[in-house]
């Protein structure tokens, strides 16, 4: 019979055995970490009418949708999970109390150019707080608390939670009489990192025409810096001059106050004037985080406050803030970087018990033991040789083998070999428990990612 | 501006958030059920090419598939997970080791007509072990096993795992000369449940064109029923006459031998002589689940061994046994008979904070002391009345609101006040962890069904 290829497409991850463990991991670490914070978790179509999805309508993202029709209806795969919960929301509004507060991690669809570390079908792993009109600054506050909690129990602690106010920028152009060229001065500032202050000060005054003294301003206010006493204080000298500015900096100190409530450390939290986090939809704080040591993976988890969620569904005020974790990247990068921990333990199982003897009733009810004891177990009924049968424990690189031969159905005890250090003990089931449980435990106790 | 109508399409399930969180949960007991008999979690694209896809080709499932192109790709979304896994193990067959035990609960796509209780998207769970070239029965006999226990951690006491062997069945037909004709004798016998054994010995006659003497030969077979000792009794009175047959039976004698070693009750397994579970796919033992209450709900749990897993995409020969449980389909119908216990904790989370004053630092501290003790905790922050408040606390059906006025600020201490029972009491944040701590796990303590 002729064979089909069986590929996978391009664009698309693939994990084997091990690495999805540590993929896993990472979710559940996610998962319990967002439900810590009062979110709950939700879960919403791949699928939806395209007439709702492209209801923004526009942009790069129109292009790169998976759209196709079914039947006469005109459908579109999800290409993040905001716009599925704008829907949301605006769908169940009366069924929902607000402030409503949801994560999801789920797959979504962008038809990309596809290239190295780049992915068409990706996994997001999102957090919103949507209120009913109003949304009090503590949200504000409590999202980098989330962004330091999750980090930390993933395994970084190497990283830094930027933040930024629309306000404070909004409302020094506008003081400086510079509002409408605020969009390109944006993307120049952007620069900065890149480039250095001369060059984008040049170009400030040669691209974007402004005033050399001017530029000056701009270069000035990027350039504040500090800890956060020290930000806030350089901010203070522009008070009273916009009345968006003065609003935006109440925000900052109460969001920079509420975070030492929170028991972020100032070393994982900068105050940057310099990120604007796209134009039009964000309205208040915004956030990145970059791994200190990784500058160049770039943020991994951005978000910001906005106000007006769904307004292409309803009229009801639905302002919010969230963050957005690419999970599938983020995974990428962090296996392609060697920092994916392996001393968690990623086989398929715990123990692996190796009957020997023709009956393997003895060995089930070993098995069956373990499991109870919550050891995740392996019976292995083929009828191979010994070499055979430890170089498979090998290749799924299982920390306990445990052999039955006769000796052992006959004494009632279990052979329990670990792996790793080669050692072999002759245990009673319960013994045999207690001893790979606690050996486990102790693999297990680390972080899923090791910098 | 005009309005997009905010609309989830028909034939996708959408939760609300109790809901959902009664999903997650029969999630988490099937990754942990399936993950304790050593079963790896794989991940595989939802978007295939659709020539991988439908290298099977023909049948009902292509008239259903969502099949559309992206630039020049013919694609498509899967529709159940075999083929997915057919795919990846032929593809990665080197990188495995064998047997390879996956598990994968994922969504799938069929775009049946939509009806009550049918899905275009759902989720299948499923568990299979593949072998390389050969795999022993004692797999066969663990799948009921694992069937057992998720079963019971689910919370379903009252099941029955039916059990057949193809090769009963085959060599049963053979010793009869009825070979040609066993697909519609099979058809017919399938219909004993709800005609009764005179109206199929009519049909076996009238349509099926047999001889009385064979038709009541197939009544007499597959009236065998009663314990498992009784059932092989009976059949060992065929053995000797078709060599298949006798394969059949060896299996079953060793599948019903090694459940009682894992501790399988002999309520809640039966031989049944009358289930085939389609003619081509299954070769050696078969699988069905039903409620023992709910017999309208039909198999909630099917499968069973196969010879030839990925012949589509390779020359290897890669036998397997298999189960799935369609998901949704089960979530909905539990959910419509009230099935689902609504004991267990569905709010986003355990303790609602409620602070009463200007200054929010204090609640911010008791929040993050809760969260520290692993009480997923809820910061309410907005400025509303305190009837507001206990209002969203009721509507998110909260057990604990955490009241935070002036005096509690004065005295370092929380209100903790139970919303089911309306007790309310003044403690320290780590009493206070320590209350909310047991209250919630006793709570949760149970099953997710309730019967």
């Amino acid at each position: 019979m002729p064979k089909v290829s069986p590929r996978t497409l391009s664009g698309f991850m693939e994990l084997l055995p091990a690495q999805q463990q540590k993929m896993e991991r990472m979710m559940q670490v996610l998962r319990e970490s967002y439900a810590l914070y009062g979110f709950t978790p939700l879960d919403t179509p791949i699928i939806e009418s395209a007439e709702v999805l492209l209801a923004k309508g526009g942009g790069e993202t129109e292009k790169q949708i998976y759209r196709f029709t079914k039947g006469d209806s005109d459908l579109a795969l999800r290409f993040d999970l905001t716009v599925p919960l704008a829907k949301y929301v605006a769908g169940h509004y009366s069924e929902l109390a607000f402030p409503f507060r949801r994560y999801q991690i789920g797959k979504v669809y962008r038809g990309e150019r596809a290239q190295r570390g780049r992915f068409r079908e990706f996994y997001q792993a999102d957090i919103d707080v949507i209120g009913d009109g109003k949304l009090d600054i503590l949200n504000e506050a409590e999202i980098p608390a989330i962004i330091y909690n999750t980090f930390t129990k993933l395994g970084i602690t190497r990283f830094k939670i930027r933040v930024n106010n629309r306000k404070l920028l909004n409302g020094f152009y506008a003081m400086n009489g510079m509002s409408e060229k605020a969009g390109e001065i944006m993307r120049t500032v952007d620069k900065l990192d890149k480039i250095g202050a001369e060059k984008v000060r040049q170009l400030l005054i040669d691209e974007v025409k402004m005033l050399p003294c001017k530029a000056e301003n701009v270069l000035d206010f990027m350039a504040i810096c500090g800890t956060n006493a020290e930000v806030i204080e350089a901010l203070e000298r522009y008070r009273g001059m916009d009345p968006t500015f003065d609003e935006g900096l109440e925000e900052l100190i109460a969001v920079t106050k509420y975070l030492r409530d929170f028991g972020v450390p100032e070393e994982n939290f900068a105050v940057d004037l310099t990120i604007a986090r796209g134009l039009d939809y964000y309205t208040g704080t915004v956030y990145e985080t970059v791994m200190t040591d990784h500058p160049e993976i770039g943020s991994v988890c951005s978000g910001g406050r906005y106000d007006n969620l769904a307004e292409y569904y309803t009229d009801k005020q639905l302002p919010g803030v969230g963050i957005s974790i690419g999970l599938t990247r983020l995974f990428y990068v962090l296996n392609e970087q060697g920092l994916l921990s392996d001393d968690l333990v990623t086989a398929p199982c715990d123990a692996l018990v190796l009957p020997m003897t023709e009956d393997m009733s003895f060995a089930v009810s070993a098995a069956t033991a373990l499991r109870n004891a919550g050891i995740r177990t392996q019976l292995y009924g083929e009828k191979k040789k010994f070499k055979a049968k430890m170089s498979y424990a090998d290749k799924i690189q299982v920390p306990f083998a445990v052999l039955i031969g006769e000796d052992e159905v006959n004494e009632g005890v279990l052979s329990v070999k670990d792996m790793q250090t080669g050692e072999q003990v002759k245990l009673s089931p319960s013994e045999a428990a207690k001893h790979i449980s606690e050996k486990i435990a102790a693999l297990n106790a680390g972080a899923v990612i090791k910098e």
